[in-house]
């Protein structure tokens, strides 16, 4: 019997916003792996920190931030043999991914790999849509909006053909993209009510108006939420 | 002191897929509210079922489907008077929302009646669109994929719009309007690859390509997935 890759959604920060389906399967596997910058802790990692005490294997996926082509594939292919290799003997390996694997998620490298070859099955996470919507107390859409999540590395013409055709925009992964996204919403008479969270559900969570956020680089789990309604919607 | 309403995400219907933070305010608070329909049975209630053991004070919100306008705003006033009530005395209550209560939650409708006058935290869930695309074993979004959500009640032109300018979309509150999704996607040659579910996680889970779907009314807890990579992406 080979055993089963899990793709488990840890959350967005706080420990306590996982399922009891991930912590059950997280606490029974043999063997865990995690997606972590080349030098330094993993986030997914950290986030699982609390609940894992039993001392299971463990295979940090270590990516270079900084390469030609992000990302670097090999170490994917590296991680994928290692997984492979325990699953083959019968193990059940359990990838941590924060937030949900399915969304934005580097996972999916590890999913493209695997799923052809292993039973491979994805617990879902809380996104960090839904919770900075939480945090901020701010719904992210209802009864018949269009919802659109726009990732902030688009080109400006894009991010703003977006904005404009949704009712309700969350733009992710704002990072060095913030002066421009600042821009495009200024065009669009959008900025004023823009909402700004980073490191939702976090000890280090901000939340505040886009309008007050201080220029330079924000953090890559940052994220932008404008409504059509404006403010009168919060 | 008043006390405080949680919005409580119970996630989309296994209730393993309940977050630790939502499962210990649930065992915790004296009153619980939930949504219902007027007459049978609350499906976030049933979600929520299992973990429900203390004996709460509990208050239904009872909605007829069928009103010139729905929602009918009088139950959420009666409902919002009732929880009132009960944080004037300094009782916790906990309104259950099926899937996450700020992601299309028919919660907002109470969030907006008592947040101006009351503590209220939301408690982010599992909603729907990660369950799914979990489920399908299909990544919803990846590197800078525009997402977005479409409620299928739209009228035709905004349905193909949006269709067309995202690269993957979640087309949500399938129900009576099927075929008009599916004329949408067929005109966009969209329809082959589209992937649809009903009741994501629970026990009646249905898959389907949509082009096996039968004809007629979908479930309202139906979705469909389609993304511009198509089905190579699955």
């Amino acid at each position: 019997m080979t055993g089963t890759l899990y793709g488990i959604g840890v959350g967005p920060g706080d420990p306590e916003l996982i399922t009891l389906k991930a912590l059950r399967i997280l606490q029974r596997v043999p063997v865990i792996a995690w997606p972590a910058p080349l030098e330094g802790d993993s986030m997914a990692r950290g986030i699982a920190a609390p609940h894992i005490t039993h001392e299971p294997i463990e295979i940090p996926i270590r990516m270079p931030l900084e390469t030609t082509q992000f990302p670097d594939r090999s170490v994917y292919d590296v991680a994928a043999q290692e997984i492979g290799t325990h699953l083959e003997a019968g193990r059940d390996v359990a990838a941590l991914c924060e937030g949900d694997p399915f969304f934005y998620g580097s996972f999916m490298y590890l999913f493209g790999r695997m799923a052809p070859h292993f039973d491979v099955t994805i617990v879902p996470g809380i996104s960090s849509l839904m919770a900075a919507a939480a945090a901020m107390k701010s719904p992210l859409a209802a009864r018949n909006d269009l919802l659109t999540v726009v990732p902030a590395p688009l080109e400006e013409t894009a991010l703003s053909e977006a904005v404009t055709a949704a009712d309700s925009v969350a733009i992710i992964k704002v990072g060095r993209h913030l002066a421009k996204v600042r821009r495009v919403l200024q065009n669009l008479d959008r900025h004023a009510d823009a909402q700004y969270i980073a490191y939702a559900t976090m000890a280090e969570q901000t939340i505040q108006p886009l309008s007050e956020v201080a220029a330079g680089r924000a953090p890559y789990f940052s994220l932008i939420l404008s409504h059509k309604r404006g403010a009168a919607w919060r």
